[in-house]
This record gives C-alpha cells, structure tokens and sequence, in this order.
C-alpha cells in the first residue's frame, strides 16, 4: 500500500473572478502553484520529512513575484516591504515565526531556523533580522522585492487610509475587491507526520507595525498529529480572533469533528462575523484534505502519490 | 440578588519560594495586588465594563516597580525595555495588542487604543508608537522605565547567553529559580461581559525582537462570553505552541468541561511538556473562577462583591 504522502498549498483567497483574469496570468498561476507543489512533493517523495516539504513549497511560492510574500511582497505605508512568517511540527509542536522582517529573502526560512536554532518562537523586526544575520539566512536589499506593479498597488491608495487587502492582477479598486495575498502550505510525510508553514507581505499601505494572522501560532499556522495541518489566509484580525487554526484542531480533539466538518464549520463562524474572509488549507494525519474558503476564489493546488499536480482558482 | 462582579489578576508565576522572600516583601507585592484589584472591582462596582476593569488593574500593576511590566520591566540584552500586551472583550470578540514597544507607559492601554481606534490586532515596534503618538497614548523616556535592580539582574546573565525567565526579589541565581514577570486581569461586570488583558516586559537578557505569549491573541489573552475569559504567565513559548487561552475555552465549548476542569486539564497538558511553566486565571460569565498554575507559586488575587481584595502567593 502506497505512503499517503500529500501536500496542499494556497496562494492567496479573496474576489478572484474570471472576469478580472486572462488566460495567460491564469497559466502563469497555476504554472507558479505547480512548481511549489512539485518542490514539496519531491521532498515527500524522497523520504524527507513533512516540515522540509512545507519550507520547500512555501519558498517557491516566495521567490514567485506573482505571489504576496517574499519577493512578491506588497508595499506598506512606508514604501517598506514588512514580511511575516511561521512554521509548526506536528510531531513534536515545535514552532518558529517571524514578524515584520524587511531584508530576508525568505522568511518561511528564517521561521524554520527560529524553531530549530532558537528557544525562541516569535522573533519580530530589527532583532529578527538581526538573528538571521547571525544564522546564515539569506538577507537581500530591498530593491529585490521591488516591483512597478506592486508600487503602483500602493499609490493607487497610499492617500486613502486604507489598507488594502488585495493581492492580485490588477490595481485594487476598492474594498469590493477584496483579495488576501498570503501563501502556505501542510503536508503528510511517509512517517505520518504533519507541518504546516505561512508566508506574507501583509496588506498594501499597512501602517505602525501591523501584523496580521500568518505568524501567529494557532491563527494562521497549527499543527499537530494528533489532528490536523492548517495554513490560513485571509483577513488576518479575523483569524486571530477567531483563533482559525487551533479552532479547526479543537473541533476535531474535543467535538470529534471529521477534517472537513471542521474547517466547515470554522469558516462558517467566521463568515457570519466577516464575509469574504478568506479560507484555510487542511490535512490530517490519515490524508484527508480540505480547501474552505468564503471568498469566490483561492489560489490552491493538491499534489499526492503518483499523480500530477492539480490546481484550482475559483470555486 | 447581587451581581456576580468579579475580578481576578496575576503578577507573575514561578519558584517563588517563602525562604527568598522578606515579610516587608511579601506585604509590598499583597499591596500591590490589592491596590489593582481595587481599581479594577471600583470600575465593575460603579457599573463600567469588564473591557474597562481589566484595563484599569493591569495599569496599576505596570505602574508598580515590583511588577515585570511598564514601569517595572526587564531589560533586554540590548539594555531596553521591549513590552508587549493585549486585551480581548469577550462581549465582541474584539481585541488588541502591541509587541515591542519601548516607550509606552502603560502598553495595555495602548492595546485597547489598538482594539477600538485601529482597523488591527496587533502593532508592533516603532509602528505601534507611531500609531501612540498619533492617538494621544502617553510615551514616557526610557529611563522612566530604569531600576538599579532590573540592571543589575540583567549585568548577572547578560554574557550567558539565556534570557532569564525571571522576575524576582533578588537577582536571579540560575534556571533553576524560574519566574515568570507578567501581570494580567480578567473580569467579569453586571451584565455579564467578560474581558481579559496580559501585559509584560518579557525576559530579562531576550534578545532578537523575541516576543512571547503576553500579546497572542488565544495564548497568553483570550475572553468570549460563551466561554471564559483567560490571562496566562509563563514560558511565553510553551503557551504559544499549545495556544493555551484558547484551548481552555474550547474545552468547554467544545467537550463541555467546567471552567476549573478546564483549566486544570490545559495546565495538566502543559506540565507534561514544561514542568514548571507557568500558569492561568480564569473567569466564566457565571462567576466561576480559576487559578491553575504547575509552578511552586503564582502571584494572584481576587475581589468580589462586598469583599475585601484577596491575595495570595504560594501554592
């Protein structure tokens, strides 16, 4: 019998309408989800353990421009680039994150190292930067994340006092348009272990230091085991009050709540208290799997034994 | 029938031990317990929101020296002071919190400026002062926040290389004296609202923008009035990765547990993967209190109608 080796990714959730979209970036995204799935898988495939496979996907998601996190991150207020990340065991629920970081080419790296080579689990800004430089992780100027389209994201709102929470083909046009760049992935290794990793430049003309859900522990990023794998995207202060990924984990521990009942049910909560939110990827333990999402679209993709990659926009 | 008012606070959890502590001491930390719970009870007592009562207890707690928050924080590897706080209103779910801020007198109350002034969650660092200076939050100069005492706990470790856990009556001698500086409130008022709020300066010698559980929404904060609303202290990390507040409300949400049971089978969890880590208070909206923690000692107290404040210490 096969290992039930397998990997989720997602790019992002929001208002993502084929109308909004042409045929050639809708190949280009899928093209960028299949390239980190097959990354991860290959990890998976090899033996390696579930935590690599997540940093490994979660990574080419970050070096793809298209993407909101690493170096396709969005501007903030400050025509800075602020990144957050996390990564989490679900074997030992070891965790690492990073918060607010400018200069690390990919922070879902700077999260592992965290985890591994700290005591620590959140480590946020200058100091986390600092921790990198000290631990041989990659660190880029600025002017890598640089991108005209993304500057033109900015100034298209940099006036407004919003924060815009889109990432996507073109300009936002306003909060109608509501799309959540984040990037993530859980997968299942050969020993049945689980991880889970989140990856994202935030919101565009963010101010004063803002972080969302993605680093956060138990919000954006849970794994565990004994449950399930999540990676969230969408509305970060939502997703921390909701507490989405430990929710999901909670429901299945003490509700005995299938996988996909759970996520149902968390992003059934959130949706009445914000709709259009954003979604989760999920996976437990036995390889049962779940995309749920409020939104009309979310850059997702499945990869498991001996097939291709599968990716998917829209509902 | 009266009203079931209630406040409960902690100062710090660990081996607080009789032997290294001094009558005059112990009288100094017991009034300091009481003057917060009696700003916080007067606020329910005249009517005013939990929201409110947490937020008064916690400021009295940070404007106490002996307290590891505000005024009275650790120091930093860097000879700063970097704090962090949250607060959550269990009515709305609403919720905010700062990390890292250096120059806020009363960092709770700039979480709650963040809950119901701000589009966010969290702030961080410069941004989160950015975001106090623009809101009329009072920022005071670093050596407001200065103490021949925390210095000289800082110079003892400060070429160790381990952030101490430590917030104590005498400069910490090793690991094997762990105490965890952090104050917190939870309340619950007339018409039934619970809130909660944390607030800390974190671990003497941290270096690296490391930030604990004191600002995690679901780790070291939670409120919902479905449930209970937690305050937590300890090894920050521990209770990031078992996201401890929100665990105890699931259990009763999701597995019916009593809030006393609760706790007590998230401490339990705890203990097994870090003895000695800390501990919890607890409030649920029909006035049933907690205080669990697996450390030799926790300071703590409570005040309810027509009562005195009272506080304890030891176990």
């Amino acid at each position: 019998m096969p290992e039930p080796i397998k990997i989720l990714i997602h790019g992002g959730a929001g208002t993502i309408l084929p109308s909004a979209m042409t045929p050639e970036l809708e190949i280009q995204y899928k093209n960028g989800l299949s390239q980190a799935l097959t990354a991860g898988y290959n990890v998976l495939k090899d033996g390696g353990p579930s935590l690599l496979a997540v940093e490994t996907a979660v990574k080419v998601l970050e070096d793809n421009p298209l993407f909101n996190a690493g170096k396709g991150s969005v501007f903030t207020h400050d025509k800075r680039h602020e990144m957050d990340a996390s990564i989490m065991d679900g074997k030992t629920l070891k965790a690492g994150a990073v918060a607010g970081v400018t200069n690390i080419k990919n922070p879902v790296n700077l999260a592992l190292k965290v985890m591994r080579e700290s005591d620590n689990v959140l480590l946020t800004g200058e100091g986390a930067e600092k921790f990198a430089a000290s631990h041989g992780v990659k660190q880029v100027e600025s002017s890598y994340f640089y991108s005209e389209f993304r500057y033109q994201q900015l100034m298209a709102i940099i006036d407004t006092h919003k924060a815009q929470l889109d990432h996507n083909v073109k300009v936002a046009v306003g909060e109608d348009n509501k799309k959540f760049g984040t990037v993530g992935a859980v997968a299942l290794d050969k020993d049945g272990n689980l991880a889970a990793a989140t990856s994202t430049g935030g919101l565009t003309n963010k101010k004063f230091g803002r972080v969302g859900d993605s680093p956060i522990i138990g919000a954006g990023t849970y794994a565990n085991n004994e449950t399930c794998a999540v990676s969230a995207t969408g509305q970060g202060e939502t997703f921390i009050r909701y507490v989405v990924a430990y929710d999901i984990s909670c429901l299945m521990a003490y509700k005995g709540l299938s996988l996909a009942d759970a996520c149902r049910e968390v992003i059934s909560k959130i949706d009445k208290a914000d709709p259009e939110c954003g979604g989760v990827i999920a996976l437990d333990a036995r390889g049962n799997f779940a995309f749920e999402f409020n939104t009309p679209g979310m850059y997702r993709g499945l990869m498991q034994q001996d097939e291709n990659p599968e990716c998917w926009i829209y509902r």
